[in-house]
Order: C-alpha cells, then sequence, then structure tokens
C-alpha cells in the first residue's frame, strides 16, 4: 500500500521540481542544493562562497529549517536576499516549498542561489528542487566513515566539499578512507577540503564553482 | 491521501513496539534508543558507558544504519554482543526492524541493550521501537542552535548528552543557550555534559542511567 503513494509525491514533486527548473533558467541564475548533516557547516560555507565571489555576481540564499528562522537572521545581516523555509516538522525540503519561497526572492537580480537544505543526511538526497548542482557538505567532527553509512546521499552530489579541515588532525580524520568511500559510490564528483572558518582551500572550490557558473552563461 | 497510509504505518509500528518492550520486560533488560546527528557520537557513548558500567551490568548493542557494519565491528571487538541492522536507505530504525535482531542476541543474559539509531536528528524521533528511554546525544561541534533548530528530536528525550565537551571553546559554544533550548521543548529531560574521549563528566550520566536501571529492577 505504501509505494504507489510514495511514487506519487515523487513524481509530483518531479513536475514541480521541472518548473522551478525552467523558472530558473528564465531568470539565469545559477542554482545549488547544499545538503549535510546538522552543524556540517551549510551556513558557513554559504557566507564563506558569497564573501569570495567575484563583486558582479550576486548571490541569494534559501534557508530550510524544521523551525526558527536563525540561518535567514545571519545571512540576511551579511546583505544577502534570504528567505527561510520552515518544514514544519518534515525532515527535508521539497520542490514545492522552494516554488512557495521563489516571489519573495527578487530572482531576476540574482546569479546564484543557494538551497539549503534541512541538516539530514538522508532524506534530502531523494527530492528534486530543480538545482542544477547537490553540494554534499560533510566536516571533520563526523568522521572519516561517512560516505561508506550514508551512500545514497554522496551518490547524489555533484561536489562535496569537506568542511572544518583545520580540526583534521583533532579528529583523526583519514582523508583518503574518505576520499575513496566518496570515490566507491560516486567516482565523478569532485572534493574540496576546506576550512570555512579559516579560509583555507577555498581558492580550488571557488574556481570550480565559478567554472560551472561560466558553463550555464 | 498521504495521511491515512502514514498513520497505518506509524499503528502497525507501535503494536510491533508493544511486542518488542514485553519481550524485554520478560527479559529483564533496560533498552535505550540512541537518537543523534551522523557523527555525533553515539558508538563512543556506547563504548564508553559500556566500559563505566559495574561488572555485573552486562551490555548488549544492536547497530542501525543505512550500510555497512563498521559499528558492529568496533563494538564486537571490545567483547560486547553486537548485531547489525542495515535499513537499506531507510532514514530510521522502526520496531520490526528492531524485532528481527533480537533473536541474534543472547537477551536473557543481557541487562542493558543499546539502541544505535541512523545518524538522522529528525525521523527517528517518530518511530517507537519499544525502548525504555530515549537518549539524544548532541555534540559540540554541531553548535549551540539544534534545540532550536529540531525540537521535536530533543522534545522526545528522556535524557540529552551533549557529546564532545572538551572542544566546547573551540566551537564557541553556548552551554547556558542550548539548555534554554532544550528546556524550551523539554522541561523534564536532564542534560549531561560528556566527553567520551577524555572521559570527562561520565559520572552524573552513569549515576543517572544506574538509578533507572535499580528503578526498572
Amino acid at each position: 500500500m505504501e509505494v504507489p503513494v510514495v511514487r506519487d509525491i515523487l513524481s509530483a514533486n518531479a513536475r514541480v521540481a521541472a518548473e522551478n527548473r525552467a523558472t530558473f533558467a528564465a531568470a539565469r541564475v545559477l542554482v545549488l542544493n547544499l545538503m549535510a548533516s546538522p552543524g556540517a557547516g551549510k551556513t558557513s560555507v554559504i557566507l564563506a562562497t558569497a564573501a569570495a565571489l567575484p563583486k558582479h555576481i550576486r548571490p541569494g540564499v534559501i534557508e530550510g529549517d524544521l523551525a526558527s528562522s536563525i540561518d535567514t537572521e545571519v545571512v540576511a545581516a551579511h546583505g544577502i536576499p534570504a528567505v527561510q523555509i520552515n518544514t514544519g516538522g518534515n525532515c527535508h525540503l521539497d520542490a514545492p516549498m522552494v516554488r512557495s519561497a521563489l516571489p519573495s526572492l527578487p530572482l531576476d537580480d540574482l546569479d546564484l542561489l543557494f538551497i539549503e537544505n534541512v541538516g539530514n543526511l538522508v532524506c534530502p538526497a531523494e527530492f528534486d528542487l530543480g538545482a542544477e548542482l547537490a553540494v554534499v557538505v560533510a566536516s571533520a567532527p563526523e568522521g572519516h566513515d561517512k560516505p561508506y553509512k550514508y551512500p545514497g546521499m554522496f551518490a547524489s552530489a555533484n561536489v562535496v566539499l569537506l568542511n572544518k579541515c583545520d580540526l583534521l588532525q583533532v579528529f583523526e580524520f583519514d582523508v583518503e578512507y574518505f576520499r575513496r568511500g566518496v570515490a566507491m559510490v560516486n567516482p565523478e564528483a569532485p572534493m574540496f577540503q576546506v576550512s570555512c572558518r579559516s579560509g583555507a582551500g577555498m581558492e580550488p572550490w571557488m574556481e570550480w564553482l565559478l567554472e560551472h557558473m561560466k558553463r550555464a552563461g
């Protein structure tokens, strides 16, 4: 009994995701879906990336959380247009939620839209939002075994950012073991080691992102 | 269309959870459901707690993961009876999964059973497994805003363990802000600050746990 209903929901989501994708293309905005465990540093990645953008590239943010507007307040305080989605208990964003947030953003004025998903290393990977790129953020304190334990999320990534890399040694984090785990489920996705706190490692990630923006036109 | 099906699943789960509860009571084993974000340190909490138990109390472990048997191998290497549940993509354990794991454990020989849920700060809170106590593990690197962003999980806790407390300063973690967030959604649950790595703070938590074991008889 469960499966057909779930399939209906996913196919309804896919229809709205396609509409979102068309909306983003018309507005010429590149959209990133940031997914990660709670506290891996999605908001920090957004702020550090936005700060490193060339001046002519204008970012915007959709924040997804079960509750609260903590992250939206932080982002807005940096002068970045931001809108909060509260899922009210739902464990992931879906395409209709994203669609409902779009009228609150100056989409035509934006070049790059970050969608910060609910902190969850499982469910968000199953819901297409209409974003161009899936950015999976892992972090040193979570441990190097995450790709082996949460293969679906890492398989869904277009790029993997390993954050809090200033603390790799503190957490005895084996980068090569982590890298092999990512490659096992996703041989295509590049991986960048960053520390949003220290700013280390941001350049290769920014180059990759700007190259994608160029290609997207 | 979605709601009745979800309700059916939850009520089927509740029936099996009640059966599990009766099984645990008959075997005189106290059962903990450990829930947390990925990488918060659930396995470390299990190992540190098991190591601190009086010799006559025999622990066992059920490990829940989407994939891999990494944690079960670690636990078994410590001489603790352990069984792995792979959910195959499912974002939480449910009562039937736990029931199916029980024949692999020497339940009559155990006094304390740890069930390590899938790393997820949302979905596991909605599924009764038949456990006596819900133990929510948070960790310093995740940040002090988690109770505000994931209220459902913290509301479900019988006790909150704040792990990796040797790193509170590194992460500029505001313990009082965190504590207020927990109390807002769950005024009853005690909170203990621990570091499984350094061993700091384990005593008050062990006292609380052993008191519960005494009460459970």
